[in-house]
């Protein structure tokens, strides 16, 4: 087998990227690990930026989120029962959009069965091969046969646990990583959403999060200790906790119903220098994690793509190697703004255990600071809604 | 004795508090603990607020202020050497002027004697009595005497050290205290300034700053371990060290000369609340402290004044305690965006011993999205010009 581009991983990232090139006229195979209906069941983010948009309409893959996607103008902050409203539209004069990742996987993979391309799912012993040289491999077993696809170049898109990252040698990559002394507690339910916009509380209690993937489905988020389990917490005692955590007006507004889906997840910042090693390029959650206060993940991984599809099409196109050669540099640009926003958005919202009452006052500060300041609250907005590319 | 306000501290919060109600007709004796010489020759803070400055205009005593005053209408941030200018007049439609606290004190102090205000120095054994009564009264020994001086309120201007703070009863007051892991050394010389404004360096070696205090008289500082000692520092050392942290062209500006003072201050932010108890009302340094990067520190004196004159005022022209009432809220709304700002600057700017890669990488996020993002240069530019009273 022989292709153009081999690309590891049919997320967002990997099925954007294949999308992109598939359009151009690159040749691509995606090799996924996991199955197809795996891919599709994923529950993840909701918040599309304003760029994440556009690169699905550049991609063709926007007909769907056009129709269903809900654009929001804004957000609030919630501190101690004191509600500040972020204008995203006003602020930034750009908005977001509520639709599924779920659902952006789903019209990508629809979009590349129409275009017949091809995505081998379910690939084991996966392994990459000859990345610092001019003819890589990649070696998988499917079907219970070997493979061999050949390729110019090497898209890493299997995220954080995938075998991208871990092919480039030690000593070849610095990591940077911080972890966060709690975890997040989602629950997923068919009733209409508390707010019509999201809203971030920061509670004595810890942190609540009332998000929505559509009109009628809700997606609520508690902090938890680091430790905690989904049996610990039933839906009645979950809709309790988060309704302590809201201002009273948002808690009227949650309906509870059974929960279609309830998961813990710990939360972490985590970047990979470079993203590029020889002909390995590294995108979206196999180079990056962030903790999903700011809904950035899905976001960046757009954003990679953005940048690693210009690259490779100015190398077919204008047989120009410049953009791959400053790829790792421009994409980490945007990702660092990106960790520290939702570094700095995560140290906002949450109550940690092992801080002092000074850096609770700075909490407050920095929320009455936020509530009385055009330029903070702007700051803010421009950093949700999506920095420039 | 009797007066009707008693201040203890004749530093520039004190000693303006005092002007102000003088002009306004209410009667004050300022109680100082040092010589007069003392608090003249004390080298601190150089850096005056907009507001400050109109504050001192306010009380009449910015004539030689608004002669020998330098306006700036911007300074710089160096990271790694690169140079990013905040704009504050455009930013935040104010400026800063530079003008040496001991200067401020100096206009002061003879404004106190043109009106013949009495300010008793080198008081010992002074004690604070009856605070929570409506008869509260100061003793003190002065020229070996014991004195009473008795008044309605007491005004505790003198400082961290001070007894006024340590007055309140041990329950009555919270305290939040930082302290950060280095020190500045600071030296003053008289060789015109590096650069016509200020600029403040974050290098792999630590934090630089070149600041002045006339176009004639320059004050540079590097950041140095909490126990470092001046007696480690040559003038020669100092300067070698301070242009290896700045970049180029800045250290080329810098003239080296004898030092007229050099000194080692540790940094910490602290805040004791409430600012009031009883007939007590704390102002300055007494209440809180920054560290200097932001230079906030006699401007939040000058800040608190402003709330406490007006409370003052209110109820000896009005017959109103309305603003007696709320001075400790009004005044700490301020004071905790000016220690979280304070705070901030700080972690922007200084090399931190105990911090690993990651906060590294976020410091320099943050400064590459201060140098692309009107909004982030402007929330700087507001807080550093002075948020409003």
């Amino acid at each position: 087998m022989r292709t153009q581009v081999a690309i590891i991983g049919a997320g967002p990232a990997g099925l954007l990227l294949g999308q992109l090139l598939s359009r151009a006229g690159i040749d691509n195979v995606i090799l996924e690990k996991r199955s197809l209906d795996y891919v599709l069941s994923r529950i993840r983010a909701g918040v599309l930026e304003q760029g994440t948009v556009e690169m699905l309409h550049e991609a063709g893959v926007a007909k769907r989120l056009a129709q269903e996607g809900l654009v929001h103008d804004g957000f609030a902050l919630a501190f101690r029962g004191t509600l500040h409203r972020i204008d995203l539209k006003q602020l930034s004069d750009k908005t977001v959009t509520i639709y599924g990742q779920t659902e952006v996987t789903r019209d990508l993979v629809e979009a590349r069965q129409a275009l017949s391309r091809p995505t081998i799912y379910e690939t084991d012993d996966l392994a990459l091969h000859g990345i610092d040289t001019d003819s890589p491999y990649v070696s998988f077993r499917a079907n219970g046969q070997r493979h061999e696809l050949r390729c110019d170049f090497i898209a890493g898109c299997d995220g954080s646990h995938g075998i991208s990252r871990h092919s480039v040698p030690t000593g070849a990559s610095r990591s940077y990583e911080r972890t966060y002394p709690f975890s997040w507690l989602g629950l997923l339910v068919d009733r209409p959403p508390a707010s019509h916009e999201l809203v971030y509380a920061n509670h004595d209690r810890g942190f609540a999060l009332c998000s929505m993937r559509s009109t009628q489905r809700s997606r609520y988020y508690i902090q938890v200790p680091t430790e905690d389990r989904v049996e610990n917490w039933s839906d009645d005692k979950f809709f309790d906790e988060l309704r302590r955590r809201l201002p009273a007006d948002v808690a009227d507004g949650v309906t509870t119903g059974p929960s279609l889906e309830k998961s813990v997840a710990p939360l972490r910042s985590f970047v990979a220098e470079p993203m590029r090693f020889g002909r390995l390029f590294l995108a979206g959650d196999a180079a990056h994690i962030v903790p999903p206060t700011g809904a950035k993940g899905l976001n960046l991984a757009v954003s990679d793509v953005h940048y690693l599809f210009d690259a490779l099409h100015r190398h077919y196109r204008d047989n120009s190697d410049a953009g791959l050669a400053t790829y790792s540099a421009r994409a980490l640009a945007r990702v660092w703004k990106a960790v520290r926003f939702s570094w700095w958005m995560t140290g906002l919202l949450h109550h940690f255990p092992d801080r002092d009452g000074f850096d609770w006052r700075i909490q407050q500060a920095e929320f009455d600071y936020l509530a009385h300041s055009r330029a903070a609250s702007t700051a803010l907005a421009e950093n949700y809604a999506g920095l420039p590319y």
